[in-house]
């Protein structure tokens, strides 16, 4: 059976995150209903690179999914995004080898947060950005995430049902490039755990406020214990950019 | 009295445009309001450095008007923005000389113009895009762009009803800048004529598509008839950046 890889765009703000939940309307079940309603045919189950929390957006989510015969990709794509309005869109459509798994194949990801800084608030990136009216202190919270990179235990930054086995993850890049009142902060890793990228930035922000020291990061590592970093970062602020393979 | 200057970012889409027209939800208006609520007296007239019409954007719209008493401006600005639940904010309030007017003073101004080009529609950036998925030659529009710099009679871009007694201006940048699927025009004069940025960027894409040529702005320009030109490129994708004083 041919095997179909996708890369969808969305805007998580309407969506009760990408896995299926009964009662509430999930990205992962308006996908593989739209496909099944664009194909003409039952597709029981598509895979994701992983999965993005309610209000989580994705630049470059990935996902597969096995047919019975060959879709044109093309109209594939433009079928699927014409029924979600704007709310979700596919931007690449592949046929990939029997054995490509979104989840198990993928080898490193990049994930995207936005701070909006200043004392009003955003008009044009609303709902897109973490609104954060505190003065902060731009080098200590790029000293702060340069300290994350590396091979680390991340227990301390783990949220409560994360089903992972291993709290191990490599993290390849960690830094904040500013334009103006935007702070965006960019981590590339080997993978990541449940709230693991939220909890960083909730600890950066807290570091930029003056909370803690930018030495901290590396004492919070070697504690292993979520109660000593800071809250999550609200979910509107996350995009999930690529997944390499 | 106190003139007071306001520099102020807007999301255009549910407003109908700048200027007071009776029946509709205007910005001037909803802004005169705001004021008179949080400053307590009457603000019979509120100037800005130029009208924007419905749908369009502001990152930097500059107004003045004058007060009875100096108000306490940081003040100002958080009660004015917050009035506005993230539709308006206002990101720069200070006082000005008497003879400070936002439109008469202004010397130069910046817009912004963002296309989204690619098959399937955009979802982050919905409401803030022109949507084109023709394939577009970046090079012929860059150069045709460039071909707008100087001093030149706009009638040939210059909509139905504008009010300026010369239809000369001076373009002293006008650019793109491409950024993956979003291409961004840049453009700075001395001012502008009703909807001449749209015209602009409309007849840009048409050269872009291979409608027109590129040397065709030229002839364009010293045609000065508006049916020449391309058709306006909507209103949601267009953004006034600054104004220089």
């Amino acid at each position: 059976m041919p095997n179909v890889r996708l890369t969808v765009e969305y805007d998580g703000t309407n969506f009760f995150g990408w896995q299926v939940q009964p009662g509430h309307r999930t990205i992962e079940e308006s996908l593989r209903k739209a496909l099944e309603m664009v194909l003409r045919e039952p597709i029981p189950v598509i895979y994701a690179s992983g999965r993005t929390d309610s209000g989580v957006h994705a630049r470059g989510q990935v996902v597969n999914f096995h047919v019975s015969q060959m879709p044109d990709l093309g109209r594939l794509a433009l079928s699927i995004s014409f029924l979600f309005r704007g709310e979700l869109s596919v931007v690449d459509a592949c046929f990939v080898d029997d054995d490509f798994h979104a989840r198990h194949s993928a080898k490193r990801k990049q994930y995207s947060y936005l701070i909006f800084n200043r004392m009003t608030p955003p008009t044009l990136e609303k709902g897109r950005v973490w609104f954060v009216t505190a003065k902060l202190d731009f080098a200590r919270m790029q000293s702060a995430a340069a300290a994350l990179i590396g091979n680390h235990d991340f227990t301390s930054f783990r949220g409560a049902g994360c089903a992972a086995k291993s709290p191990e993850r490599e993290i390849f890049e960690s830094e904040f490039v500013r334009d103006g009142n935007l702070l965006c902060y960019r981590v590339v890793g080997s993978g990541f755990l449940r709230h693991m990228v939220r909890t960083i930035v909730g600890t950066l922000v807290g570091i930029g406020r003056g909370v803690q020291h930018p030495d901290s990061i590396t004492e919070l590592l070697a504690a292993r214990d979520r109660k000593l970093a800071g809250p999550n970062a609200p979910a509107h602020g996350l995009y999930l950019d690529w997944v390499g393979y």
